[in-house]
């Protein structure tokens, strides 16, 4: 079940975030590896993302999001997404 | 080059767009194939759609989009992309 | 697995739709005998309401929403639920 | 008399509110227990909740918000509900 | 038990309401001798209102508003009211 | 002359306002008994109030209000009241 | 007692107003004459305008707001306006 | 030219700017003499202006507006102004 | 002197505007070649510009944009531009 | 392929940018020389600017926006241009 998350970072000015950052990365390919992180866009001109996770349910989404290193710092905005009428492979 | 839209889909009352709403999903299939229109998801409770495009400039992408059957009747909502540091293929 | 669900109701003037608010009526109460519908509350002072769905997939979601008898006049809102770490039936 | 409340908490950074949440769910809970707080979901992505409270009044609803031990750092934001004429419960 | 509630009226243009707007006029004072609808204000410069309505339940603030003569054209808006701790009279 | 009045109010975190709530309430009760801070209402759930000032002019209530001892934390709004041609006391 | 006002007209498709403009011109060159609207400039690239009115009341005001030949078609934004403390003129 | 600007002030908490604020006012009694600042009013309820300049550009706009020692501190909007039709003085 | 603008035109579904829109084209290439209308951008997407004009005087601006035979369907917005102390040309 | 591009900057109070200040000026003169920041407008009374950009790709421009010395106190907006048919240049 496919969900639409956009990500806005925002760090807190004079806070020493590396090790977080690079956990974020970490893990954000795990997650990709896993099938479960399925698209992660960079937004031109922000520390932000759109992306698309697969995921069995909404409590598992959530366990996801807020277990990533940088949530205290993220908001967060999420839009489930259907199947398009249009979709190629759903023809 | 890829770029993140939303379309909301508006008809006005009383106007038959059967014909449109055809070619519109002809021309979203055919582009599709083209590889042009990457991804097309709908927007859960809405007539609405987020959609991942891949074209050479913004020249294409506007000539695309505004020749599309229903565009007299969309609102469209364009973020252009970048490759996201933490991302699986771009490792 | 649940989806917050705020619908507003805007009829055109001039339009009947005492048929469509009997037909919706109907399926309202079909979908909470069925159990998916699971709360219903109207919002004072406005035609909208606040509801809850179980549901087992977005595309269960859409299906259900997009075709109730007034969903050509609603503006739909979703936010996707999960369990509150201090609900009590969670404990 | 049913109230519908959003709760949207943010925490000053540095600040620690261990004591606050902890005392904050045995008081959800025991407004749950005593048929106060009679619904509250995590919204996914946000340390956020919808909650639906019954109460008697107005005044008994802003003395149970006000005294939750988070109050100070919650945004809340209320809707009066009442008895929808499709809901199953009120045929 | 008190609610602040805006009324905002836009009759659509070429409607003749003359008949609505007097019965509008008569249940307003029919509610306000009835000790329900304890406060009036015209906004300056706006088809609108502020007023404060004293009623048992939301139920019986819906079922009011929602049958005045001009709710069809009325975008309301309520906020519940509570005891204000300086106020004169609770002291 | 009838102004409604919208305070909201927001202490920084960590500052002491215990002087200055006192002081607030004091002056609060001074301005009804004087009859010029002829409502006040708290709003349910925030620290905010919707209040109705009796004043003979716009210079007079800029003075009261920004010399409130808590008008440094205050966001004020301010909205002019008329008559209202259904208000019982205007017939 | 000043008043700062913007007035933005929306004429509907279709309407002829020229008979509205032409009255509402007199009238406003009659109450710039009076002395009641001392500033009235048009916003550039608008149909609309920001005045400045000076009346002895919000009841004043509205009267004269509301019996303007174009306010159906107007949506007014009004704000009460005291001296300002390093006003030239108030030295 | 004339230009209608709004200024929002905020002071960060505990900053003294006691001898900005003399130097402001100076300023603006000096632009003000000059008939470059030809109207200044406070809106009631805010540290907030409305102002009306007389500059020969652009640039001489900005120029004056990032030199008031308040400026650091100010949120500014601005709108040019042309000649009302219904203006008095024009006709 | 330079002003930023930005045009969204709505035509009303159902009217021809065949003859405005190549009165619109001949004007738009007339004033670029005039030097006045220095910039002209279509937004992706969008019946929209970013344009950037090059006028005397806000009052010429309005003159030359409220003559435009699209006129009565745009929203403007305009947003006076200074110089950028790091232009290139300004050094 | 050209984008329309606003920042807006904001200085945490009490940070000495200085040094960054003179960074952001060299590397805007350098991009303009290049021929990438091709315009570059001050927004009058604002600390923000209205740019084009003109860049082979979305991954190139962000590269470049996210690299500049006062990104982190950025907040940035983009707007893909396409060739209006209007546009002189383009006949």
């Amino acid at each position: 079940m496919l969900f639409h998350v956009r990500m806005d970072v925002t760090i807190p000015p004079g806070l020493d975030v590396t090790d977080r950052v690079a956990a974020e990365k970490a893990r954000a390919l795990e997650l990709q590896r896993a099938g479960v992180w399925v698209h992660l866009w960079r937004i031109v001109g922000r520390y932000s993302n759109f992306s698309v996770f697969d995921v069995a349910s909404n409590d598992e989404l959530h366990g996801i999001l807020s277990a990533l290193p940088l949530y205290p710092f993220m908001r967060i905005e999420i839009t489930p997404l259907a199947t398009h009428p249009s979709e190629l492979a759903a023809q």
